[in-house]
Parts: structure tokens; C-alpha cells; sequence
């Protein structure tokens, strides 16, 4: 099984595999809030491009979160803080979502075999559950409007090297080798790695920094989000 | 000034500024190639992008070198490999070239505000260069095919990390801050290094080793090959 890392949306294209998993990644911070969300009960989640959409959606009476630079959207009821879904009032709705990436780049991947969703939050389920369906591996990381991001493919990286001691995975794809290159430089301290990184900062001046830690501390939430048709839903 | 990294022709708008110096990079091999060009007397470069112009080029009595897939296209006097420009017969002509990735490069970087060649074989006289231009700085990585490459990042890092030590010159892009810490990583060894990546298994299945082991040696061919127009000049 081939491991690939696909370092923006834009780039999809060229990766498609029709056979492969797809991870969708956006560390800081929609695929954390995502897996968090399930992690407490949320029922379904609907990813969303645009805010007209989200709009559409919350005259449906959905429960919807919009978020765009770091900021929930005015009117909305929730942004893409992982801290907005550990609330009882979650629990067992059907939330739709839309995000500056993270739902860019599960668009983006649309026509994709499958698509799970990865953070630190759920490393490790996300390592086992790819063991288990033993097929190609395409990382998918959102980065920021396009651009190459740290976070994201450093959790790349993450479960790379988990998969590359695993008989039967390999990889001939030079951003896989840097993602976990990098990977292995950030590990002992991922919060101290990222000090310098342009999202941590544009966060962090959002007064984020509550965020960053937890969505950078693994394996607090070992759910896997799966696309089903237009839904993601528990794996 | 500002200094950025933009891993593929692809997402170069993402990142064009029209006051940066744009360094392009195709380590294996045009760069490489380009630069030893002009070490041993060539006077100029037109780089094409296609291979119709090539043959339109070669039909008015222009020297032409054309590469492929790693190969010298049939019918034509030159490919890829810098050894071919150390010869007495390039010395004072213009030679038009097409490769399968570093002239799409230059290309996409057309609307520039300059244009100089990047290779190991001119890293310090690239890094004097940019400390006199005083400028932002793009490095455009050719790829492979618009995916993330190796040895053009790890060139990028090696400029960068010399740069950055230089007051005036500042990052806050990701990519430069992968690139550089993928360099420090390297450059000790970097036929090492790029042991398992994957245009270094490419060439070496071409039996290019000789190629690699000169592009990877830093300093041999102390000139900046500059864009003037349709041309590339010694700087």
C-alpha cells in the first residue's frame, strides 16, 4: 500500500487515487473540532463550502457553524473552536460546517474512495483504522487559502511513520519523506515546533493559544469521522 | 524583506509579488544544467516551455537542447545534463531549452519582477546576490510534475537559512521554515539525504549518478544567470 501526502487542495488533482483512503487534515483548527465534536455525541456533520450555503442551511432550522480567518461568523452558532462542541447541546444533532479549509479541502476530495477526517486528537485511531482497510494511503492537508502548512503536515508525518514500520505500507513520494522528517524534528515538543508557524500566530493573536494546546495533544478523542454520502458520521 | 517558498509551478500565483526576486530551482537537473552553461562560456538561454517551439527553434539554426522524462529528446544536440554544457563547442552561443520541469517553471514566473537560476552550483553567489538586491525573495521549486520535491527545497533552505541570518531578511511562511529545518537536516550529506527520494531513484534508474553527485556539490560555478526578456544572461 502507497502512503502519499497531498500538501494543499489545490494540488488534489494531481494525487487522485480512486483506490486510496483520504485523511483529511486541518490540525488548527476544523478537523479537531470535527473530531471532537463526535467524540461528544454529535450525530452527523455536514461540510459545507460556502457561507451561502450555511446560510441556507440555518433558515432549515440546522444548528450550523461558520468560520472564516479564525472567527466565527456573525449569526452563526458556533466557529471551528473544538472547546464550541463539548457541550451537552450537541449531543446528538446533525451540525452543518463550513471553515476557511478544512471544508475546502474535503470538497476538494470529493471524488475519492473514501475520506476520514485526522487530527492529533484521534493519531492513533486514525493509524489503526488504516491498518485495518489496507488500501493506499493520500493525506490530504488543507493548509491555509493554498498554501503549505506546518500543523497539518506534521500529523501527516505523524501517522506516516506509524504506517511506514507497518509490513506492507511503503512510500516513493518525497513530501511524505519531508512530512516525516519533520515530523520527527517536532514530536517531543509540538507546541514548541510550531512557535514560529503562521497559523499558530494568527491564532495566537486571536487569543487562541487554549486551542492550539489541545488540538496539539494526541489522542484525546479516538472516534474516526467518515464521509457517507454528504455526511460525515462516526466510523 | 520577506522571504518565501513556493513548492510547484502550480501555486505560483498563490504567491506571486511584484517586488520579488524570484530564485527558480531545478536541482536534477535544468538549474544545474543552466548554470554550468554559463561557467563555460555560453552566452545566452532562451527557455521554451514546449517541444513544437524546440523544433522551430532547431529549424531556424538554434543549438537546442530538449529533455524529457530525464532524457535527451531524439533529434536533438543536448538534454539535461550539465556535462553536456562543458564543452568548448557551447562556448559564446545561444542555446533555446526545454525541460520537463525547470522551463515550465521559469515560465510560470514570467511576470516576475526578476528572474535568477538557482543550483548548489552557484549557492553562494546566489545568497551574495540577494543580500545586494536588497529585495523580497520567491523561490519557485520546479517539482516533479507540479508535486513537492527534495532537492529544490532543500536548495530553497540553504539560501534561506544564510539569508535569514543576515538582518533586513524575516520569514513567516511555513514552507521556508520546513525548508530550512529539511536542509539543516541534509546538509551534511545530501547524496545521502536524497538516498530514497524519489527523482534521485529516477535519474539513478537512467544511470545518472555522476549528474547527481555534481548537482549536489555546492560552489562549482560561482555565476547568477539572470532573465532579460526572452533571455537568460550571466548576471
Amino acid at each position: 500500500m502507497n502512503i502519499e501526502v497531498c500538501y494543499t487542495p489545490q494540488a488534489y488533482p494531481l494525487f487522485h487515487n480512486p483506490n486510496a483512503v483520504v485523511v483529511v487534515i486541518d490540525v488548527l483548527r476544523a478537523t479537531s473540532a470535527i473530531t471532537t465534536a463526535f467524540y461528544n455525541g454529535v450525530l452527523k456533520i455536514i461540510p459545507i463550502a460556502t457561507v451561502e450555503e450555511a446560510l441556507e442551511y440555518k433558515s432549515n432550522g440546522y444548528m450550523v457553524a461558520a468560520e472564516r480567518n479564525g472567527e466565527v461568523l456573525e449569526g452563526f452558532d458556533l466557529g471551528n473552536s473544538p472547546f464550541g462542541y463539548m457541550n451537552s447541546k450537541v449531543k446528538g444533532k446533525t451540525i452543518a460546517i463550513t471553515t476557511t479549509n478544512g471544508t475546502q479541502a474535503i470538497d476538494a476530495a470529493k471524488s475519492a474512495h473514501k475520506i476520514i477526517i485526522g487530527s492529533f486528537l484521534n493519531l492513533d485511531a486514525i493509524v489503526d483504522y488504516l491498518i485495518e482497510e489496507k488500501k493506499d494511503v493520500l493525506f490530504l492537508c488543507a493548509g491555509w487559502k493554498n498554501k503549505f502548512n506546518l500543523e497539518d503536515t506534521l500529523f501527516a508525518g505523524a501517522v506516516a511513520e506509524k504506517l511506514s514500520l507497518k509490513s506492507g505500507f511503503e512510500t516513493q513520494c518525497d513530501s511524505t519523506l519531508a512530512a516525516i522528517d519533520l515530523y520527527k524534528l517536532a514530536k517531543h515538543d509540538l507546541v514548541g515546533y510550531l512557535a514560529n508557524s503562521s497559523h499558530r500566530n494568527r491564532l495566537a493573536k486571536l487569543d487562541l493559544e487554549r486551542d492550539i494546546k489541545y488540538c496539539l495533544t494526541p489522542n484525546q478523542c479516538p472516534v474516526v469521522p467518515v464521509m457517507e454520502g454528504k455526511f460525515l458520521v462516526k466510523g
